[in-house]
């Protein structure tokens, strides 16, 4: 019997060219359909929340598998871990409704950044957040952050190379945290169009930096320009943290920790 | 002129087989070495506040570099961190008297052990933390680790293979902490035997599984019998935390953050 297996995994992007299968690459959705098909003894597919780049990291990322097998999802979770390398872990695993599907059913999805900033590197956060040397203004960049919020046309957000129908997407918060010389950038949207996220960030440090000022940001927005924007910031900073769904298909609801999270 | 340069540095220790140089492996110290030498086109000496083994990590660590240079020592700082991979980091450098040692004129040293329990792995604290998937009697630990405060003989906690004249050691602290799925424990004494920290956290595990009783550790030591300790603990959960000179030295004081430190 064919079963849609919902699975919520968290991974460390550093050693991988992102989620999606590529050519001469490893990627995190084939290293989990290789550890199913192996599991399984059988063809699966694996389909992904979203694409995330190379070097992007998730603290919580929701997978499905279909799969024709009669394995309990507790044998399904701990098989898995056994089968995957140890910078991919699953979470949870629940079977649900064939018609689930982890882009097209998901209603929110969250991305945090992190800046670590301060003068010298911190070698436990190479490769794990966006090391800013120099000074950035914590105020205005929350400032500026408020101006994300609400449904905008984000043209000027993102980098051309993937078709949508629209560049419309609605913000539900763009929350700025300072806690020691960590600085965090919370995004939650109905969808994010491609680099959207780290070019939101970009353009924050333009801000944080003092070359932009915060009421800059509904100008930017308006003009669909995407060169008066800032720069993408780099992979390393960003995690999906949260993807969310109807509640009628029980994803299961876990936290999720990894940096930044323990004191 | 000869100088006697203290540097503080911080280091991921996955990469690397350990402080000390050996033949046929990457060490920290010839890693600072190679650097040390290029910035100052001349020979130079470095000598670290003590080894560690293979993917032990540094938060604070303290080495002296002995090199003719005329280098100002903000300008030394500015380019080791530029010569060093970014694993290694250099947080403060000064020019100190001759005759300080990093291993002798130390008074005292700390390490910090990090066990990550929880049914599941988490891909970010990989090589970074011991992972402990079976619960753990945090309480019985807390209890077990006051007794190893005081002034006792090690030896029943520690790795032959180094010839000292004595294994009486004084621990001054012996903390455990658990905050969410991380339980720290930090130790810092006069002086540490071979593997002494990893056997102390290796006997501290056997209590928290309820294998052996709080009690027992006095006996244990008092034993002076290895073979009654537990296990050395796995590298990749512990960390030099700190070491401390007397304050003629001047030894620059700073706070190193890392893994487990931000909210």
């Amino acid at each position: 019997m064919m079963r849609n297996i919902a699975v919520v995994l968290s991974y460390n992007g550093e050693k991988y060219h992102g989620w999606q299968i590529q050519k001469n690459a490893v990627t995190v959705q084939e290293t989990l359909l290789n550890a199913a098909s192996s599991l399984f003894s059988c063809d699966v597919k694996v389909i992904g929340c979203g694409r995330t780049d190379t070097g992007v990291h998730a603290k919580k990322y929701v997978a499905s598998i279909r799969a024709e097998t009669e394995m309990p999802d507790e044998r399904i979770l701990t098989g898995l871990n056994a089968l995957l390398p140890s910078d991919i872990a699953v979470h949870a695993v629940k079977s649900v409704a064939l018609d689930f599907h982890p882009v097209i059913s998901s209603v929110k999805k969250e991305y945090t950044y992190y800046i670590h900033t301060g003068s010298v590197r911190n070698p436990f956060y190479v490769g794990r957040a966006f090391f800013h040397p120099w000074q950035l203004d914590t105020d205005a960049i929350a400032s500026a952050a408020s101006h994300f919020v609400g449904t905008h046309d984000f043209a000027s957000m993102r980098t051309l190379g993937t078709d949508v129908k629209s560049t419309v997407r609605t913000v539900y918060e763009c929350e700025v945290k300072k806690e020691g010389n960590i600085i965090s950038i919370r995004i939650s949207a109905d969808g994010f169009l491609y680099n959207m996220a780290r070019t939101i960030v970009g353009t924050l440090l333009l801000v944080g930096r003092g070359k932009i000022n915060s009421d800059d940001i509904p100008l930017i927005l308006k003009s669909g320009d995407r060169s008066r924007a800032g720069a993408t910031a780099p992979a390393c900073g960003l995690y999906m943290t949260d993807v969310f769904y109807p509640a009628h298909f029980e994803i299961p609801e876990c936290y999720i920790g990894g940096m930044f999270d323990v004191c």
